[in-house]
């Protein structure tokens, strides 16, 4: 098939499966732009899309991984669209898929993510570098994050999430290096905050990447309010109401 | 039909019938995903579902309540899908059903849930235990509510409605204890929060439970947004206008 | 036809007019439920639904305005729907169209209104009764607006919209008495505010309502977020911009 | 076929083609209600229409640019809808068309527009005439925009981005003066914010013309959450991370 494919490289995107690639990108892009997370030129899914919402499976780029691992740089396309350009995002979606196994990698400029990085940025923490990650614990959505590839199970209620923020580029490709090096420091991180920019999530298949980007955005957008409201997002020790007799 | 059930345990997920739970459970999924109930790994109603939106009849277990006055912990499963694993939520929802003779149970993340208890926590009211509650008086929405099991009538405008606040804890299944605790000390409630986690609501059925549900959330985000206003949630006096001469 | 329909009166609640309020209902209600104007038990167009998003043209009360200048309390419904009782807001829907000729009314719990009235109840205002009228001026959204039942034009960019506020009531029905008030003191409104409850906006047509409605939110939402970022709602001067040469 | 079209103008409107005016106008402004932005009477492109969700291909003018370089008053309709009166909005739109080339000119009433000009209006700056200008620089969504009109490329991340500011005028169609004046005085910019009223966005096509709007519409909405949490629009020297060891 695949080399049928490569014949008619249209065929890597046509297929009656809901739940293939070619069907699944595009409902999900016009999913997250009711959700404000990848509208105007913001985000996307691995493609190049101006219009996330009124994406077609005649949009999409097929790539193949073979031989990524000793080059990112040396990418073959098996099938691009007539009148689009590969996104700058491409080597940041395959540093996830090479480096830590994902099966998908979402990328949004939701704006709960630029504003934690800029609550970040503007406290009194960044003289000591700890603005570089977010951190929130005892919030019972953090069990939505898996515990790291290849690890088992789910993160506790008690543990603490940390999502490592890198600097932004003037070209998102060169975000490339900043990316691996904080997937290489905080090796069970399933995210990276990009400061000023938005944030890339992965996961080991579309519904893994999927349900952590929403915990991830419902924490981020959590974090905001509470900062409003003057509530920290760390709670050292947990507060225990006294059992009721 | 209940043998034919047991020979064919699909059946109970299948019907014509819009009301039937098999095809209300999809689409009441679907409708809370879209308001940020259920995203993420977060919520449900009655079943583990990593993906409310796209939720199918399939994907739907089936109990049988009969023996469950005696022993919450030994659940029979009439019908379950192949791919999943019950929700740790399933003995909280079976208490409201057995204890209060629930039609129905809704469990959310609504953050304005989670902020709620957020500002009760870090409010001064802490140190005589006063955050244990949820009070609001003097809003038309509290009418929304029943007076509670096995009375008649709704709340009134004056009244005060009530919503205690429980300890979160690192299984979701051991809430259960503090869930009936809560529900025998507050009779004639038909919710109890979840500090840092959410909501649970019920209704003598399903069109109830929704309705208490979307009340209750419409109650949680006005109290967010008075509180940034400065304006408190109870007001002991009712104040009244001089009459218009 | 009249006749036909009062043989079956479900014929009144049957169209496939898409502009027949038989059909005009239920698709304005599914429409304001996702703008969370009636969610819960919470506002309406003139029938009672619980579940404003699920609304059938059969769940539809077609009531006789014959008579009704005489008294607005007997009522002649010339078709019920068989499960539920009619809506307390009957007799102020009434009360817009056969005082001010309107041709449609709307109820919205929205709570931007409601904020609008806690602000201006909490508001150093109070004590001199200037907390009964919500007023802006200098937003083109005013634009909106009819001069006044029986009056040409809209409002001006620079005209005041003044919107009284009246006291709510345990019972929704004894509110018609406050609101006929406040439609006599204020002849040229098309809303009246009902204090930690809601609106009524009405309107020549169905359109010009939904007109109006959604305006008014509008504006009641840039009033809370003016009041966040500490911007008055009137301004007494219009500032002008020097001229550029 | 435009001389068909004149002896039959509904065929202007009248169009198989998804990508057709006809079509495009009326998807475009049901996605737009949804955002909010053209709510009420509120915004359009480039027709009039009270309940844009609605809207239909019937409800739309068509207009000749012929001879408009030399008069935008002398306005020849090839095809009039019955029962609409042209919008205020046709001059301003026509200035886009005309002195920009635009393919596409959106006007929305978004309250956050509103908002960032209620604030320039407000703060220290008004004394100078700097609340002339929304200014924001160092986020990444600035790259949605052009570098201006018969330029290549697009705005760099590092790169300021500037929306000039009109006063707003009692009648719409006297905003064209300032309108061209402002475009005058910023050649590059694809927008002009309109005090206390909106935003007119343009671009060489539609997809430009949307893209700019929605990425217009985000960094309007961070500004002001920015305002809230007491953070910049401009940051003078970017802050850059120490490079990691």
């Amino acid at each position: 098939m695949a080399s049928q494919a490569l014949d008619n490289p249209d065929r890597l995107v046509t297929s009656d499966d809901p739940e293939h690639p070619a069907n699944l990108i595009p409902s999900l892009c016009a999913k997250f732009w009711t959700l404000g997370w990848v509208t105007g030129t913001g985000g996307g899914a691995s493609i190049r899309d101006e219009q996330k919402e009124l994406m077609k499976p005649q949009d999409i780029y097929v790539l193949s991984l073979a031989g990524q691992e000793a080059s990112l740089k040396n990418r073959t396309y098996l099938r691009s669209p007539p009148s689009y350009k590969p996104s700058q995002c491409t080597p940041l979606f395959l540093a996830a898929f090479t480096r830590r196994g994902a099966g998908c990698c979402i990328h949004t400029h939701s704006h709960w993510a630029v504003l934690v990085t800029l609550i970040l940025e503007s406290s009194a923490a960044t003289a000591d570098g700890s603005h570089r990650v977010f951190e929130i614990n005892n919030i019972e959505q953090i069990k939505g994050f898996g515990r790291g590839h290849g690890k088992t199970g789910n993160l506790g209620y008690h543990d603490t999430l940390r999502i490592p923020v890198i600097e932004n580029t003037a070209h998102e490709e060169d975000l490339t290096e900043f990316l691996e090096e904080a997937m290489d420091k905080y090796p069970d991180t399933y995210a990276v905050l990009v400061r000023r920019h938005g944030v890339y999530v992965w996961g080991d298949n579309v519904h893994k990447a999927k349900t952590q980007c929403e915990s991830l955005d419902y924490l981020f957008q959590l974090a905001v309010e509470m900062k409003q409201l003057g509530i920290p997002w760390i709670s050292d020790v947990p507060v225990t109401l006294p059992k009721r007799s």
